[in-house]
């Protein structure tokens, strides 16, 4: 079956995944995250606070969404959030990503994610917008439980990380209230610059 | 809200799946997977596979399974496949993890969750079934990458790699042909004794 050999030749290259290292640790601070470990991170927080989304979200989408929404990064890499020099540059890399790794697979399955990817990266339905905002709470929550390592090895001010999470309000407003907390508190211990 | 900082203290304790190392190894050899990496690629191809499932199945329930399932590994360890003394000891460790960390829950997602987990260990739905397979063949695609590194490892023969994978039929006959292939090739690799 040819399906079945494209299938698993986009399983072997996807398993490159595990490989990418992001910029934050994990709550304990003993290691930097890779990409798969995110990945997996997102889906579960997405699945336990489903109900605090803006609006009811279709939950098999958005766990579809965290599991497949950095496999471009094996490509591409990871771009440090708190980086806009970098974040911009990253967009047509991660296109040509996009088509190369997606298009592993059989000609349907790789339209269709394309296009859930696609629609990730534009924000523009209420599941996208829930999945960002649930992939920026995935990072916070573990940089408040390291002390804020990665906050404190790049200097990012309190400034940065409320733009950069602000919009989280967008997709799950009951969560920003959460995290702006978590940002407040990181700020009086000196974890960020006030 | 109580339900959400429940939900929050619940996240934090699933941040350690990722320090819990499984036998197998990456497909380039290069270190052990851990239980998040995973969860994240049983998810992944959980979702390219699903038309190979034997029966038609919700695959928004196997994505919610695959990404609880390994979660009691957190207190109680990961068990080799291949070691059934091991096996046999686990399962009353297993429930007794199950009941404290989706415990950390609010009940009635304590309640979901724990049932989630139940349904995949006893394998009596057909989404439990597939869910089965796909576990078992991800661990295989990778060993038969790594040159059947675990395998080689830990002496493991073809007649005890068939007996663990076999079930893989009864939740997706398809990608048993497929694994039944991939040992037969390492047993002709010498990768495992025939």
């Amino acid at each position: 079956m040819d399906r079945l050999r494209r299938q698993m030749g986009f399983l072997l290259e996807a398993d490159k995944l595990k490989t990418i290292v992001r910029r934050n640790h994990l709550s304990d601070g003993s290691r930097r995250e890779n990409d798969a470990e995110h990945s997996w991170y997102f889906a579960l927080a997405a699945l336990v606070l489903a109900e605090h989304a803006k609006e009811p979200v279709d939950l098999a989408k958005v766990l579809r969404i965290a599991i497949i929404h950095d496999l471009v990064e094996i490509d591409a890499g990871d771009a440090f959030i708190y980086d806009a020099a970098a974040t911009a540059a990253q967009a047509e890399r991660e296109e040509r990503a996009a088509a190369r790794l997606y298009g592993l697979l059989p000609d349907d399955q790789a339209a269709e994610l394309l296009a859930l990817w696609r629609e990730f990266e534009r924000a523009e339905t209420k599941e996208a917008r829930y999945a960002k905002a649930i992939d920026r709470l995935a990072a916070v929550i573990l940089n408040h439980a390291s002390q804020g390592r990665t906050w404190r090895e790049h200097g990012v001010s309190k400034r940065q990380v409320l733009a950069v999470n602000e919009r989280i309000a967008a997709g799950a407003p009951p969560l920003w209230e959460h995290v702006r907390a978590l940002i407040e508190d990181a700020a009086a211990q000196g974890w960020i610059e006030s």
